[in-house]
């Protein structure tokens, strides 16, 4: 038997194997895997892609050890709209803390803060929300941050849908994870938000300890024997600063990425172009109704290369109003 | 039952459960958990500390999913001596670039390395290496590097034992790390050498995945869809900057911290510090015969703080020469 025999049959075995082990994993629980999901080839490519990545014998067959699949947290994984949660929190910390700061009533951002213009915080930008999230963020011990982090998600409330954030993540994703964890994978965190407001709640969230948190981080500074947090920022995670944090933090290459916006892009390409089998996947807001209906004209979560970019790349955009039954939990 | 006779009567059941459970995990397996290591304080210290966290009703225990144990490399898990492992990779870097770089010749710290000169490069100091390290750990991606380090690691040698470095590990450490991770705690790394010199190996030499390695790190930029790393450092995971590193890449305070140098000294007192049960050990080298005796006056691995305050802050110091009956692998 010559080499390329030998391979094409070894892939054709593979190919048979992932295909009998998808229904496999189906019939063997007797349960489905993915019960939010309706059928579509965004279902068929994730448990294509597991089935591959995970049957021994499949020619993508990746050791458990190294299997890592990363899930950008506002848009993939819980609601972003109107404004990020991250963005919602530092804007009540300034109100809380604008007792203290009279000299904000004159000086921007927070004066559009104090004063609810919505407007006026967006003319600001991406500098002002930095601006915000530094003195918002910073000056604490992590520890502190957390508390306060608790704290405001235990009253805050969306003003859309009446409940607390941390139900707002999507029950499509969450089976996502589960299945994923289920095959072997670490399933890990890349967000543009900070480390810290997210480690607090991934874990009770979304089954994700702290370590598995790639995010924004600040500087930080150890003296007197504690941790302070500083008004500066370290890695800005998000766009082509998500490989580095994926580099950085975790040292490995992941085999599948979960995004929804343009800052989700290098995180894609960064995994997609790797060697081997992978799975890229985009969630397309294009549900006004049960949630909200957004892309390329968005300032949050804007989705526009990726739309222009995604069949060229091989990504799946995957739309919530035709591909989700369900999209919060019961 | 009063609260305060309730609460004396737990922890003594605690502790009784404690003593018992020490026992148990050596007659259960009939195996010794620590074969390299001598009957000493610390030897007890460590077995203790894992009977009350990892045991069920006493007042120390810590959930599986929190126990996190870390550990410093350099002159803790392996050999720091006569130089830092990485720093021997640089200059064996700086000797193979020099023919594209015929101004070092003339330019410190690389004129001293290229002559030869120790004392030219310890002149040279901190900053001496830092510009060694720039150059020759920068304008690659991190999977060319990690091809540099996997191709030094096979044929470099340590110049007295005369065996590849990652033999030069200490063999009752390595019983440390197993030990650990059968009572549930995940093991990391914490060290002043760069997260990327340390992921190609430490899982098959001590066990502990790229994740779990906490180091210093450089800049790096996703450009043209690849990550390169910059001459510029990010973190430098050294004294005060390990207790940042464990903070941001973590996210969880571990409960025990072995390290052996005043470079250890700031996380040790970050962990020690912490509410609950801890565990705070130094190696100290005292065994010129099977490894090296220095502390105080080396200017590698310098152990001087940590030795006046070992007492006063709870930390154990162990004798390479008391403690140890193996110091490396056979």
């Amino acid at each position: 038997m010559n080499d390329a025999f030998a391979l094409a049959r070894r892939s054709l075995g593979g190919l048979l194997l992932a295909a009998l082990s998808t229904r496999a994993a189906l019939s063997q629980t007797g349960t489905d895997p993915l019960p939010s999901w309706r059928d579509s080839p965004r279902r068929t490519a994730i448990l294509d892609f597991l089935a591959a990545t995970t049957t021994e014998g499949s020619p993508a067959f990746v050791p458990q050890a190294e299997r890592l699949a990363i899930f950008d947290n506002d848009g993939t994984l819980w609601v972003e709209q109107p404004l990020y949660t991250q963005v919602v929190f530092a804007l009540d910390r300034v109100r809380a803390l604008a007792p203290q700061h009279p000299e904000w009533q004159a000086q921007e951002p927070f004066r559009s803060v104090l004063a609810g213009d919505r407007d006026g915080i967006a003319r600001a930008g991406t500098r002002g929300m930095l601006e915000i999230i530094r003195v918002t963020h910073a000056g604490m011990s992590p520890d502190e941050f957390h508390v306060l982090v608790e704290d405001w998600l235990r009253q805050a409330r969306h003003p859309r849908f009446d409940r607390p954030y941390t139900q707002l993540v999507y029950q499509p994703m969450l089976e996502v994870l589960s299945l994923f964890r289920a095959r072997g994978f670490r399933t890990c965190i890349c967000s543009g938000g900070t480390v810290e407001f997210m480690r607090p709640w991934t874990g009770r969230t979304y089954g994700i300890p702290p370590a598995n948190v790639v995010g924004t981080t600040l500087q930080m500074r150890f003296e007197n024997g504690r941790l302070v947090r500083l008004p500066e920022l370290d890695l800005n995670d998000d766009g082509p600063g998500k490989p580095v944090g994926i580099s950085r933090f975790l040292g490995t290459l992941p085999q599948a990425a979960f995004g929804n916006s343009d800052g989700d892009y290098e995180m894609l390409q960064y995994i997609t172009e790797g060697s081997g089998r992978r799975l890229g996947m985009i969630v397309h807001h294009d549900d006004a109704e049960r949630e909200y209906a957004y892309d390329r004209q968005s300032n949050v979560g804007r989705l526009d290369r990726g739309l222009n970019d995604a069949a060229r790349r091989g990504w799946h955009v995957l739309s919530m109003r035709d591909d989700w039954s369900q999209v919060f939990p019961s």
